[in-house]
C-alpha cells in the first residue's frame, strides 16, 4: 500500500517506471484517487488511465474562461470514453465581488494570482479535501518552475493538518515529444487548438499560440516573469492559504 | 412618480416617446433601477442612459459561456465609460450538479431551459429582488415572442407576493435599423462579433452568425422552435418558478 | 430568335417573366452564351440554368486574389454539378509590371480601377469576344449604380464595331431576399463566407463582412464613394476601353 | 571573383562562415544576383541582405494561391524596407488550360507537380535566365530532401547549355532555432501565420499549421510522401525540363 509513510521510497521505486506502470500501481493501490484534466495534452494521461480502469475519476476546472474549443473537447472525451468528469466551478459570491471590483481582465494589470485563486484554486482545494490522492500531467520539461517535479509526493500545498494528500505525476520524466508520440501513435483525440499553434492551454485570455522555436510556457501569462508562471495548482513547496 | 398603480397609464403615455425621453423620465423617477446589459446591441441603451446619468447601475450575466469577444467588449464599456457593472455569476453547487450529470452541451439535446435556468435566470432572479425596476433592450421586431413587448410593465416573471418589480423596454417600438443608426451616428463602440455576421448575441454555444436575409433570432437556439427562443429573462406573462 | 434588332422588344417582353422563364428562353435561343459566376449568391443563377441545360457554359474570373473559401466553393460547384467552368486568368506581363511598380495593395491608395482592369476586365473582355451573349446575376437592388439594370440589353461596354454582344440579367428585378429564398428552398450550396457576415463577395482584400443593417455594397471597396463601386464588368452605358 | 570555375572551392571556403559573411562576399562579388523571398522565415535572409546593400534585388512568386496574410506581409516588407520586389506571375494561357481541365484543387488528387510547374517553376525559370545567381533561404534541417544543401553551388536545375546559374544558400548550416533567434533578436517583422501554428509557409491550399512536436515539413503537401516534398525550385541534382 502506498501511504504517507512510504511515499519517498515509492518515488524512488518509480524512478525508472514508465507512466503506464506508475498509473497501474497507483490506481490499484489507492481507491479514492482522481485525475486532474485540463483539456490539453494531459488527455494522454486520462486515456492511459482509462485503459487501465474504466471507471476512473476525473475532474476538470470549469473556470468560466476556457476556450470554446476546450469546452467542446472536454465534452468529447466525456462522451466518447464515457468518463464521469466532475466540472468544478468557482463560488458565485467570490466571483461577483472580484469582477465588480476589478472587471473581467484585471490579471493583465496586477497578475493572475487573484483570478486563478477564485476560478481554480478555491474550487480545487475544496474538491481535493474529499480525495486521498490526485494525479496530474505535470512534466519536468514544461518550465523552469517544474524542473524538479517528483513522480510521487505529499502535496504540501493542499494537505491540511487533518488531511494528508498524495500527488502523482506519472509524466514527470517524459518529454513533450513522448506525450505527443503517445497521442499520435494511439490516435488519442486532442484539443483542436493544438493545430493552431497552441501548446500549453489554460484559460482563453491567459493563453496564446506560440511561434516557431518558442518554449511552450511563453504562451501562458506572457506579461509576467517566467518564474511566476504557475497558477497555484502546483506551487512547489509552500502550504498555500486560501486566496 | 411611476409606481405599480399608474404603470399602465405610464405605458400609454410613453407610446409616442422616443427612447431617450422614456429613459429620462424613468431614471429621474425611480432610484433603485438598473439596466440589463448583454454585450450586444443593447450597448445603445447603456450609452443612452449613461449620457443622462453618469452613475447608472448596470448588470450583466456572466454565464461562464460568453464569447471571449463579448467579455472583452463588456470590459471595454466598463472602462471607457467608467460604469460600475455588476457581473452576475451562477451558483457553483447548482452548476456542478448540472454539468456532472449532463456534461457541458446538454442543451443541444434536451433544450436550453435548464442551462439558462442555472446560468442566467437564477442569478438574475436573485439580483432583481434588490431592485425596484429594471430596463432592457427588448424590441417588438426582434422575434415573434416579443411582438407585444410593452414599453412599461409590471414584471410578472420576477415579481413575488412581497415585491413588485417594474420593467421598462425603451426600445420596444424601435426597429433594429434605428438602434444601429444610433450606434453608428454616435460612434458607440459595439461588439466586434457584429462584424462577423452575428446579430443577436448570447452565450457562445447557443449563438451563431446569420446568413443574408435571415431573421436575427435564427442565430439563437437554432435547433429549437421559434416560439421557444426565450431564455426565461423575458417570459411574456407567466409567473416563472425557479428552475 | 433573340438578336440585336429585337433586344429592346425582348426586354419589354421579359418585364414580367420569372428568372427561370428568362433563362429558358435565352438558353433555347442563343447557342454561344455563357454565365458569369463570381462564387457568391449568383450560384442561384448557375444552378437554375443547369437545371434547364446540363452543359451550360460557365466562366469565372480567377483574379489571383479570391478568398480561399471562394476557390473551394467554385470547385465544389464544378464537381457536384459537373459543370465545365472556365477560369479566366490575368496576363502575366501586365500583372508583373503593375505589381512591381505599385506593390500588392495599391487599390487602397489610388482606387480599384487599375487592379480590376488587369485582373478582371482584360481577361473578361478577351473571353467575351468569343461569345454572342453572356448572363450575369446583377440586380437592381444591389446598389445605386445598378438601379436601372435591364433584363436584356446590348452590352455597350464589351461590344466592338465588329462584334455586338448581348447581355442578360435574369435576376434584375429580383430582390436579395428572393435569391436567398431560392438558395434555401432548393438547398443550393452556397459560399461559406455568407455565414460569416459577407453578403456581396469579390476579391479578398476588397471585400469585408457587413454589420447589422448595412447595405451589401458597404462591404465592397469601402474606402471609395458609393457611385464608384463597380469594377468595370458592369459599367452602365459607356464603351469601356482597355485599361 | 566567384564564378563557375571556383564555386566548389568557394563552397569549401564558406563552410565555417556565418550567413552574414556569406552574403557580404556574394553581394560584393556578383552584380546580377537576386534573393528569392517566399514570405516565410526567409524574411531573415532578406533583411540581413538589405542591411548590407539597400538596393538588393528581391523576387517573389505570386502564385495566385498565397494566403491573404502572406500577401500583406510581402507588401509590408516592400514598403517598410523600400525594397523593389518583383512579383512573378504564372502565364494566363497555361493556367487557364490547366484549371479548365482539372479545376482548382487537382493537386490533392494527382500531386502538386503540375500546379507548382505552372504557378512557380515556369515563372521562376524565366526570371532566373536573366540572372547570374540567386540566393535562397534553404536549410539542411528543413527536411530529408534538403539534408545535403550546399552553401554555394551551380544550380543544375535552372542552368542551360548557354547560361550557367549560381545558387547560394547562406542559411544551409543554420537551424530553424538560429533563424528565429535572428528574427526575434533584431525585431524583424514576420508573417503573422507563424503565430497560428504555421512553420513552413507556401501556397494556402498546400500549407497547414503543424501540431506540437511535428516536423515543419509535415505542414506542406501532407498527402504526399516526405521524399516528394519539393516544388521543383530546389530539385537537388537533375536538369529539370519545362513542365
Amino acid at each position: 500500500m502506498i501511504n504517507t509513510q512510504n511515499i519517498e521510497a515509492i518515488n524512488t521505486e518509480f524512478a525508472d517506471y514508465e507512466p503506464k506502470q506508475i498509473l497501474k500501481r497507483v490506481l490499484a493501490d489507492i481507491d479514492n484517487i482522481a485525475i486532474s484534466f485540463s483539456g490539453a495534452e494531459d488527455v494522454a494521461l486520462v486515456v492511459m488511465a482509462w485503459k487501465l480502469k474504466k471507471d476512473i475519476k476525473v475532474f476538470s476546472l470549469d473556470t468560466g474562461r476556457l476556450h470554446p474549443e476546450t469546452m467542446q473537447f472536454l465534452e468529447r472525451i466525456r462522451k466518447e470514453y464515457k468518463i464521469d468528469i466532475e466540472f468544478l466551478s468557482p463560488e458565485a459570491a467570490q466571483l461577483e465581488a472580484f469582477t465588480r471590483a476589478k472587471g473581467l481582465f484585471s490579471f493583465y494589470e496586477d497578475g493572475h494570482e487573484q483570478c486563478c485563486g477564485i476560478r481554480k484554486i478555491a474550487p480545487l482545494r475544496k474538491h481535493l479535501q474529499g480525495l486521498s490522492a490526485w494525479i496530474t500531467g505535470q512534466r519536468k520539461d514544461q518550465s523552469p518552475t517544474r524542473s524538479n517535479v517528483p513522480v510521487a509526493q505529499i502535496d504540501k500545498s493542499f494537505s491540511t493538518p487533518e488531511h494528508t494528500l498524495l500527488k502523482f505525476n506519472p509524466f514527470a520524466n517524459w518529454t513533450s515529444a513522448q506525450v505527443w508520440e503517445y497521442i499520435r501513435m494511439f490516435d488519442v483525440p486532442y484539443n483542436p487548438l493544438h493545430d493552431q499553434g497552441f501548446v500549453s492551454i489554460g484559460c482563453q485570455p491567459c493563453t496564446k499560440p506560440i511561434g516557431p522555436n518558442q518554449h511552450e510556457r511563453e504562451g501562458r501569462w506572457w506579461w509576467e516573469e517566467a518564474t511566476q508562471k504557475e497558477c497555484g495548482l502546483h506551487k512547489p513547496s509552500v502550504i498555500a492559504t486560501d486566496s
